[in-house]
């Protein structure tokens, strides 16, 4: 099932997007995403309304080289000798799907990293990694917007990777976890500049370093995880650069496509 | 003025702490500490309640490497080589004064950071240096708990300094931003360890290399912070190791004492 934060025009409004592609329907509900859905009846057609980012996360944990070949692009080390590390993306960099990624003059080299994402449903501590489903609301796509000078220049990532509008989320959250191989989804990231659209990821969750189960085990024992936090799996190979005017869009298929713009700040 | 939020026998509140020191009073408010308080006429003995963390920051960004000293004892290296730079701890990590800080069997070499903590008080983005006042309410005390081996062993902090109870916060917000000279202002941490009390920090924060006022323009030029934003300055030098058993206080007069034992997770 996919739940939806969307903006209509009696306010913002959680609902759940049904029907065949090019023709779904955001059935609206009553209260939120994490339990059985309510419908309230009303209906809009999805192009009547605007998808807002599906959840508004109380923190964003990112796992950060968890697949060797973006270790080796971006750090020019190998996977053993950079192994996955942890950061934290705030919320007020979260924006949804269509709004534009704006780019302060000072952030150089801005990089899209097209990536799964995993929204939690349970407040939850040390949970074992065959557990993990147990914990998880559902799926997204976070595209985990990225300044590689600031990123090399502060050492910490926070600021590179933590700019307003440096958090695309969305389309939806797909809740029907049990449907998906999550050991062989395909990653891919579309960018259009100058109105050529190329292909620049085109990877598989397979490639994943860190497993979502081992992803969720190892976030747990230090931090305790909230309805609605959302935790970014990491980025494949491919990444780019972006610049005012691209737009970009990354898709798994089956769990939805994640279009947005870019622009100057 | 003095803004706590505790736990009473009728509930959690926000109150007005009043009094000489010693003989403190709470004095319960409606709403928030955001705007002026709205007296309700209940009142405690500070005895009587349990003080807790004086806000629940929807992000906690924290400036590190901004004492020379501190950057020279932890990185063996020059402010210079290694200016300050910005990070993210998540607001799970929150504890208030009192709260035991919890040490998990694989975080090792823990030590205490005492520091200043700013509150923001508005919604802002891109705050000019001067007007650094006009979007704070007020200030607090942070110990930006940390374990060293993760911190190195991660390259990223948010985890050695992000698990569960490694940010108290408190005791209280004091809102008398006028009455404090934060060029000139004593930040002092003791450890006691097997019944021994030893003053670890003796600082000052006319040591910091940036100011509150660049703080606020360098983070709001990417970040757009929300009221309750916790925003930590950095720390002097003479953080040290802690273990179970141990009883840190982080002292700035004026401001107040943060006191927390430290135990195992």
């Amino acid at each position: 099932m996919r739940f939806a934060r969307i903006a209509t025009p009696t306010g913002l409004r959680f609902a759940v997007i049904d029907g065949e592609e090019g023709d779904e329907k955001a059935k609206i509900i009553n209260g939120h995403p994490f339990a059985e859905p309510d419908y309230t009846g009303e209906e809009f057609a999805l192009d009547e309304v605007r998808l807002l980012a599906p959840v508004l996360p109380s923190k964003i944990v990112a796992i950060g080289r968890n697949y060797a070949d973006h270790v080796a692009e971006v750090f020019k080390k190998s996977a053993d000798q950079l192994p996955p590390t942890l950061f934290i993306k705030p919320p007020t960099a979260v924006v949804g799907p269509g709004a534009a990624i704006k780019i302060p003059e000072f952030a150089h080299d801005v990089e899209f990293e097209g990536e799964l994402a995993m929204i939690v449903g349970t407040p939850c501590k040390n949970v074992k990694r065959k557990d993990w489903k147990s914990v998880i609301r559902g799926f997204t796509i976070v595209n985990d917007v990225s300044s590689r000078a600031l990123q090399f220049a502060d050492g910490q990532w926070a600021r590179a990777k933590g700019i307003d509008t440096f958090c695309p989320l969305g389309p939806w959250m797909e809740t029907d976890i049990d449907a998906f191989d999550f050991s062989d989804l395909p990653i891919k990231a579309h960018l259009t500049h100058e109105g050529v659209t190329e292909t620049k990821q085109d990877s598989n969750s397979n490639q994943m370093i860190m497993s979502p189960g081992e992803i969720i085990e190892f976030i747990t024992a230090s931090f305790t995880l909230l309805p609605g936090d959302v935790i970014c799996t990491g980025s494949p190979a491919g990444t780019a650069p972006m610049v005012p005017g691209d737009e970009i869009e990354i898709d798994i298929p089956g769990i939805g496509k994640l279009k947005n713009p870019v622009a100057r700040a």
